[in-house]
């Protein structure tokens, strides 16, 4: 019987679901735990480089994550064995457009301030605090790596009258807003036009340090800086002077190179540097969404059906 | 000729801008450092309730916040010598709303855990943190003296899909979802099903402690009550008892009773209280959208045009 060999680590009850939908299908849900991949067609969860080596019937698998980087050098042997890879980012990303927003909303209502004028002096530094505060109608903002997560967010800021433009790999004729190609001379004249520069770029060998010390010098003065994509993409060096010098008004981070950020990296203690744990994909009911979206999945595999959250590998000559 | 007195604080240049529309309609302009109000019919900025009384001519007050607090003694002098009293709510609703969101988003997506964790022990607390994230689809919130910023606010959460309730003094047919009269039965089931309550009631009497000992007492447990109306509204003694005990997950508050609140006063270090000094109006453009709102104002009262923003008076018997 075609098999789903999964090391998706769940909840029992999740894991019950799991195997119940899968063996509704006429299918086996191997647990990583009791048996090796070998014989799956379909793999599940965080497979390694090697389970799927070792594993000659595989057609298909589906991460967890919204990251695959540990895939990329592989992508030769996914194209040659035809083996489709899905990713789960349509479950993180809203979470991620949300968190994105809150701090887009954080800064622009000066939360970060009344918060350490709370924790230290108690002071209603009334004047000072909403003599900053923003409102978000009219101001630019530029979305790097626009996909799923740029997606939702275009939607969340859609009654907030802002000036969105996107920045991806392949712009299309019917994006709602301006889009440049990466890397263009356009995308970069509007990254250093924006107020508020939006990170949303996958941690791949072609966005590496994309975010280098010349884009990082040119985005405008007082702009802020958010990364909800992957550490990776951006020259820390380059982004902490930015901050140093006032360039940035702040900076965001979902994301660092590395991860843990070390405790005495000096971003973390950088005033204007605000840095959230990797936190940005969580939601409450994150278990059973990924879940969902992975059967979901599998109906389509099984009734032969285009899947959705199919990685699309770049051309070689990107 | 017609006058129109301000005792309004704006820089010089505005001040300009403000003299030259009015002197374009045929009026006079005067300061009150200059001149006291006795012969003016139209009165703008703070006018103190004296100042009125001194003012035989007066036909229209137009107050430069959205808080109109002080007036209410006066209802029957207002009513009796028909004086139009309008306030500059639409200025400052959509920042109270955009703080409304900036709240909600900061608290789902667990934004001070992630500032208290940076700026003491440097952890990455990636697992503590993740786990209590949320999206904000589904879930109930409910926007208590719906009006311009609950308007706003409503639009804003638009994209979210939450279940939106409000409560008001006189719920309409028009309104777009499910609206209750304040202090009915209904309304208050609805604030005990919330998981956001947002109180946006002004500080008037019939408000004063509408969120007493026994409404805060059944509100969900799990909830988080935000306040952007007014302080007196709330009985801060309920709201304390209400975040020790955790029935109530968080409190935003932008405004407190009194304010500004004393630095001893125990919600300044409730660990699950966030505050921030009244700066939930606080805009970029705020000076120029002040005089903006009153000078379009201005025109329709020049033109005999029904005026925006005006004050809508509680029936004696409310």
């Amino acid at each position: 019987m075609p098999t789903v060999w999964t090391n998706h680590k769940t909840s029992e009850s999740l894991a019950a679901v799991l195997k119940a939908r899968v063996e509704a299908r006429g299918w086996v849900c191997l647990q990583a735990e009791d048996a090796k991949a070998t014989d799956a067609e379909v793999l599940l969860g965080q497979p390694s480089l090697q389970a799927l080596r070792d594993c000659p019937k595989a057609r298909w698998v589906h991460v967890t994550s919204a990251g695959y980087g540990r895939y990329t050098a592989a992508q030769a042997e996914f194209e040659t064995r035809r083996i489709t890879l899905t990713k789960s980012s349509e479950v993180f990303a809203m979470p991620c457009a949300q968190q994105v927003l809150a701090y887009m909303l954080a800064q622009s209502r000066q939360l970060p301030a009344a918060f350490e004028s709370q924790r230290s002096h108690r002071h209603w530094a009334h004047g000072t605090i909403r003599g900053n505060t923003r409102v978000l109608e009219g101001q630019r903002v530029a979305i790097v790596g626009y996909g799923q997560i740029g997606t939702c967010l275009a939607q969340l800021l859609g009654p907030f009258n802002m000036r969105i433009q996107g920045l991806r790999r392949n712009p299309g004729p019917a994006d709602a807003f301006p889009m440049h190609q990466l890397g263009s001379y356009e995308g970069d004249s509007c990254l250093g036009q924006a107020d508020h520069v939006v990170n949303l770029l996958p941690g791949v060998e072609s966005t590496a340090r994309f975010f280098d010390p010349r884009r990082i010098g040119k985005l405008k003065a007082g702009s802020v800086f958010y990364n909800m994509g992957r550490g990776s993409t951006v020259n820390q060096e380059a982004l902490l002077n930015a901050l140093r010098s006032g360039q940035l008004a702040a900076a965001w981070l979902d994301v660092t190179d590395p991860e843990p950020l070390p405790p005495e990296h000096p971003l973390w203690v950088t005033p204007n540097c605000y840095i959230t744990p990797h936190t940005g994909g969580g939601r409450q009911d994150e278990a059973a969404t990924i879940l969902r979206h992975f059967l979901d999945n599998f109906d389509r595999f099984v009734d032969g059906e285009p899947l959705v959250d199919v990685v699309q590998w770049p051309a070689f000559s990107d």
